[in-house]
Order: structure tokens, then C-alpha cells, then sequence
């Protein structure tokens, strides 16, 4: 029935996370309200690094894509369960490397990155700065050289790969902001500059090839032609590049029909797709990085928020409008998004009311359309799943509102892990 | 050349607002930046309060749209200028009541207000409450007589005028989240029962008709209709409704050939419409209040950004990378909006080179896509114009990226009116 097994339904036909009741949540905390399930993150990382060992010996690490979901406890939690992590700003970074993150275990990634967050890192002993273009190149150099230290780098390159998944989130395409393209030879002649600079060492390549994909296909076949470029390399320049970062891009179950794979299933698909091919070209398998972040997060978390009033429409629809809104998750009206809603507070009826679910924003803000939930009354408190990535990332304080906490959950208790902001929050900034 | 007249080229060819030169802004805040033209809101001000006077003999008021751009600062010059201003939320209440903002002239909106902000806005005499549907009369009238206060109200009525623009904002048809539906007998239902409610005085209807709308016949028939309505509750209820309240949706130039009408012209249009039509029905032209947003600031705002990356891929186009990106303007991804750009470094030369204009964000993330600028180096700044509504106020942490500081212009100087966020400032609701 459910996207994700944390869910259930207690005795009293209330949805439960982490075995804690909804409603008491909501009542709790207020709504709206981000929870997340602890042990779904932690399953989640511990599959990944399991099938590392399984798959690779051991040799490679899962980076978080910090993107996804970024503040001190989910660092911490990575740090303990012997994750790295993927960040792209100097937000990101600087938000690591307060909660003490192993500096060596983060990659910077960014198609803009500016000189003080390439300072930052380098400062920092940031593991890996993943080059996106020339001009990069040149700036991380002269950086490195003016601090004195060798830079690690990764160059990024675009396999060409489509994807087949929304058009803002395919990235491995020529046509890309990201990256240096294969099929121009641009990547070819990153590599060979890269080779020049003298205080940077090229360890990796990289690629990504899109976001919320539920086919192993494109990654297996990405992961084959960047092993092709890896052995051009070698043969032109004799130089082994020892290290190659396979992106993110594994998809979730927003909607039950999403019917994902298991994490799993992409490791395995394109481990033995690198070892055939590694085997073919009498080459070694590089250690391998992958950068998950919605899989990691996204289906530990909900949203709660509070049923306000319902207005319907004869004959056309009925809208049900709750606390929330665009303002804490934009996923909706910006990428169409889907979800699976829940009415928390009638979980055990049966889902057979069709309701357009607004936000509380002063424009149309859709959340969700003509879903289906349990009759919905004022007060009940509805649950959208698999919010946990790109939800509260996101979030904006659009309609001065107040961005919700993020409330985590474990053996059936709950903690703060951001505070909500407050009304006196808002006003800190304005002068 | 340019949208609006408060930008200009200066001898160095750079680009100037309201006297300032945009690569110093940039040289002494850092880009990306906000900044806004003081004079171009307080003259936008002024022609709406002189259009009363001229149209109205001063019968009626601007409620500032608060939700385009909210900060204290614009409160206070709001105040200045004797204009009232529309409040969607507890947040932007409790702003515009922090400067000491006349309660009086305020107008409470929303389609899913708390019980919680209903409070706040009785408690601090707030003008008017504008009631979206029957729960809120009720719980409004509940909550007046908790508070031994008598609630003025508005009833938010569905005119259902279809103005032909984004589907997102368009928000006067009768499938619409707001409001009661005119057409099907609700609205007038509305009013009996709120007639009906000892803590509320019924003074007004109200209207909105969408966002952005560059013609001024929507707005004339849409006036006609709520006459005609004002007029039948007069007939059927002996009761006068006193005002009337047309809503916002006053469309601005982001592109020049968007040609939008002066707004003078929408006064006089619906003006003339409403005399001919009480006049024809007897009654008295209601005290009239609109809600202009984007009209007030839109055109006031730039947004600065400084060049990074420019990576051309043959054949398809080239990518000019920022140091903004959707998190300071979620805009072009969210509604495809299109916008002036300009090389504010290179303003005197010609716009003739085709660039699709990326954010630094970590998704594909166009800004603009294949806009005309003068050819652009690595270092230039770039200003999105008409960027004073709907910009900063849904700004996001997206990329844990800070936001921006504020600046206002005004006779060559210039003040920071909302602080740009610092890291640490990213840091202090995290556990």
C-alpha cells in the first residue's frame, strides 16, 4: 500500500512514521511540519556502502549529494555511517566542515564556482574539485599555487547520455550548462591541459547523467563509455586516472507505480558491466564514487500539514487547502512533481475522494492535483511522502511564511534537527 | 532601448540606475545583487494615489501588494506615501506591524488563513479581513467575539473573467482555490450569511483577476460585474455595500515590446466603466480599492550578477554562467518568465551576441535562454531588469546558497534595506 515500508497505520487509523503517530506529530510540532525517519537514511546508506563491498571489494564511496537535503545532522549522520559527500557550494561546504565532516571525503562540484569557494576547499583540504571548464581549470591552478598546495581534481565530462527524464534535471547531454562534452573531443583536451597545471593532480573523471531515473540502463551504459575514455587516456597520454565518479541520478518511489529498483540493482548492473569491460580493455577498475542524494533521503521524509478549508466546486473539483505551500515545497509547480498524499488522520479509510490539494500562498499554488485520499474533514491532517530530498532545500519564505523545522525520528522519539523558523526569524535581515 | 527610463549608459558605457553606476554596486556589495530604484516605486506610488484623485475625488485607496516585495523598509515607504497595503499572511502582517504600519490601511487576504493570523489581525485593528470561504466567516465571527471586536470584512468573489494569462496566476475563474463563484449563487450566499454574523460588518467585495495582465478590458468588465453584484445585494438585501475592491494584476514591461499601458490608464478605463454603471443602476460609485504589487516595484528592481564560465558548444549555443541563479530568482524556471538582460559592463555596445544565461545552481537552471547581450567577458556584470517583484520575496536557500542583500538607489546614493546572509546565517536553525 505504502511507497515505503516506515509507514503504518496504528489502532487508531492514524498514520505513523517510525512507529510515532501523525496527528501527535502535527500536534506536537504544528504544521506544516518536515519529518524524517532516521533509520530509512541509515538503511539507505548502509545498502549502498554494502553493495561497495559486495560488488567492489570495498573500493569506492557513496558521496551524498548534499543538495538533496543539507544541513549539520544529516552530516553527522553520514559521517558516522562512513559516507562522503558531493557539495556544490560554499553553503554546502561550509555547513560540512562546521560539524568537523572528514574534509578529504568531500567533492566540490559547481559549473560556476567561485574563487572563495575553491579557496575554502583548497584551505580545507577538500578531497576532490571536480572541474567543469577551462577557465576552472586555470583558476584552481593559480589558487592552489598561491596556497601552496596541490589540488586534487576531477574533470567533468558529458558521455552524451540522454536520460529520458524531466528536462531540467538531464544533465549528460551535449547540450548542457555542465561539463566538458565527449563527442567534441572538449573533454579530451580538458584532460590533456589538466595534465599541464602544475598544482593539480587529476584523479578522476566524472559524469551525471540526469536525476529520478528508474532504469539501470543509462547507467551502465554511461559507466561503459567513461571506462572507454579512461583506456583513451591511458593509451594517448599514459597517464592512469585511478578514479571515476558515476553521479547520482537513482530514482525513488514518489507514487507507488514509480516501482523503483533496489539501490542495489545499479550497483550490481554496472559493476559487472565495468568489469567486463575493464576486463575487455585489460584495464583496472577504478575506484568508483557515486553520488546519491534523493535515494539517500528522499523517501525517509514527509510532509505534514493541517486541513483548512475545502471548497468544492460543483462539477469540476474540489480543492482541500492546507497550511503549507509552494513556500515549503516548490517541487510541484516547478517540475510538475507528483506525490503520493495521505490523509494521516483517516489512514484506515479507504482512499476514494478525489481532492485538488492548495497550498496557502496567494496564487494558484497546486500541490497536488485530483488525488486520491480518505474523505477529508477540517482539521485532518494530511501527509505528502517521499519529501525527504529537495523539499526543504528548496524552501523560500515566499508570502513572508515562515520556513517549517525538520523534525527527525528513531526508535519511536523524535528531535529537532532544524529549528522552525519564527516570525522574528523574518525580520532579522531588514533594515 | 530599455524598459524603463531610470536606467542609462554613462561615459564609461556602463550601465546606471538612478544615476549609480551597476559595476560599482557591484564592486562594493557583491553580486549577485538586488537593487531597486527608490524613486521609480515612490512615482509608481504617486500615479496610482493621483489617478484616485483625478478618477475618484480621492474615494478610494492603493493596498500595495505585499507579497511582490516585503520587507520593513518598503512598509515604511509605503507609509510615507500614504498608501495601504494587502497582507497574505501572519509574516507579512507582523513586518508591516513591526514599523509601525496604520493597521487601518491594511487588508488581511488568503484562502486558508489560521486561526492563529485571523487573532493577529484583530488584535492589532487590521482594516479589513477579506473572507475566502464559509469556515473562515465563521471562524472569524467566533474569533471577533472572543476578542470583544467587531471584524470589518470583504467577501472574495469569483467574477469569473478568464485573463488570458499564466496559468498559475490566473485566479478570477471560477475554478480557482479563491474565493465564492459568482455565477453559481455562491458568492451572494456568502453575503447573506455574513450579513448574518453578529461580530462582522460586511463593507466590501472583493475581486482578483489574475497577475501580469497587460490590457485594461478585463479589468473594466470585471468592474462592471461586481457593480451589477453590489447592486442586486442593494435590491435583495436593502443592504449597501460601500466598497469595492478590484484586486491587482496591473502587467509591466520586462520586455520591451510587453508595451504595457500606462497605469494611469486602467484607472481612467475602470472608472468611466463604474460611473456609467451606477449611474445607470443609481447607486453610488463605492469607495474603491486596488491592489497593486508588481506594479509598484517591478520595474524599480535589477538584478546583478558577475560572469563566470562562458562555454560555447558549437552549433547548438552558449552557455554564460552567473553567480545568481534560481535560488534569487526562482521566476524563469517556475512561470518560463522572460526578461530583459543587459551586459551591464558593455552597455554601450550592441546587444547582438546570443547567449543562454545559466545559474550556478547544481541543475540545468536557465536563467534566460538564447537572449541578445553585448558580447560578454569572463568578469562582466550582467543585469536582469524588472526584477523588483516576486524576486527576493521567493528567494531561496536552494544549494544552501545565501541570499542576496537589498540595495535601494536614490539621488546617486544608495542604502542597504535587507542584509545579504552571511554562512553563519545558514547555519543558526540547524541543531
Amino acid at each position: 500500500m505504502w511507497v515505503n515500508d516506515t509507514l503504518n497505520v496504528n489502532e487508531k487509523g492514524h498514520l505513523t512514521i517510525g512507529g510515532v503517530d501523525c496527528t501527535e506529530l502535527a500536534k506536537e510540532y504544528g504544521t506544516p511540519l518536515y519529518v524524517m525517519d532516521e533509520d530509512v537514511i541509515v538503511q539507505a546508506c548502509r545498502s549502498y556502502k554494502k553493495s561497495f563491498e559486495k560488488y567492489y571489494n570495498g573500493k569506492g564511496l557513496p558521496l551524498f549529494a548534499s543538495k538533496a537535503f543539507c544541513c549539520k545532522e544529516m552530516y553527522r549522520i553520514l559521517a558516522q555511517e562512513g559516507l562522503g559527500a558531493d557539495v556544490v557550494s560554499g553553503g554546502e561546504l561550509y555547513t560540512a566542515l562546521s560539524v568537523g565532516f572528514p574534509a578529504e571525503n568531500l567533492h566540490l562540484h559547481g559549473n560556476n564556482k567561485k574563487p572563495e569557494e575553491v579557496k575554502l576547499a583548497l584551505q580545507n583540504g577538500v578531497g576532490k574539485i571536480v572541474i567543469d571548464n577551462f577557465p576552472e581549470l586555470e583558476m584552481v591552478d593559480q589558487i592552489a599555487a598561491k596556497l601552496n598546495k596541490t589540488a586534487h581534481i576531477s574533470i567533468r565530462v558529458k558521455p552524451g547520455v540522454d536520460a529520458h527524464t524531466h528536462d531540467f534535471i538531464k544533465t549528460g547531454k551535449i547540450d548542457s550548462k555542465f561539463g566538458f562534452a565527449l563527442e567534441t573531443g572538449e573533454a579530451f583536451k580538458a584532460v590533456e591541459q589538466a595534465l599541464l597545471c602544475k598544482n593539480l593532480v587529476l584523479d578522476e573523471l566524472h559524469c551525471h547523467i540526469g536525476s529520478q531515473i528508474l532504469d539501470t540502463e543509462p547507467f551502465v551504459t554511461t559507466a561503459e563509455i567513461m571506462l572507454d575514455f579512461i583506456y583513451e587516456i591511458q593509451t594517448k597520454f599514459n597517464y592512469k586516472i585511478t578514479q571515476l565518479n558515476l553521479g547520482g541520478g537513482f530514482g525513488i518511489n514518489y507514487k507507488q507505480e514509480d516501482n523503483r529498483p533496489p539501490f542495489d540493482s545499479y550497483m550490481e548492473a554496472v559493476s559487472a558491466a565495468l568489469q567486463a569491460k575493464a576486463s575487455a580493455l585489460n584495464i583496472v577498475v577504478p575506484y568508483i564514487f557515486i553520488e546519491p542524494g534523493r535515494s539517500i533521503v528522499g523517501e525517509s521524509g514527509i510532509n505534514l500539514y493541517t486541513i483548512g478549508a475545502i471548497k468544492e466546486i460543483p462539477g469540476i473539483r474540489t480543492y482541500v487547502s492546507v497550511d503549507g505551500s509552494m513556500a515549503d515545497n516548490i517541487r510541484p509547480a516547478l517540475y510538475g512533481a507528483e506525490y503520493t498524499v495521505v490523509n494521516a488522520t483517516q489512514a484506515a479509510n479507504s482512499a476514494d475522494f478525489k481532492a485538488t490539494i492548495s497550498g496557502k500562498t496567494c496564487e494558484t499554488d497546486t500541490l497536488q492535483e485530483n488525488t486520491l485520499i480518505a474523505k477529508p474533514a477540517v482539521g485532518d491532517i494530511l501527509a505528502f511522502l517521499s519529501t525527504g530530498a529537495y523539499t526543504q532545500s528548496m524552501a523560500s519564505n515566499y508570502n513572508r511564511t515562515p520556513r517549517p523545522p525538520v523534525i527527525m525520528v528513531k526508535d519511536g522519539k523524535t528531535r529537532v534537527v532544524v529549528k522552525g523558523e519564527t516570525y522574528e526569524d523574518l525580520l532579522k535581515l531588514d533594515v
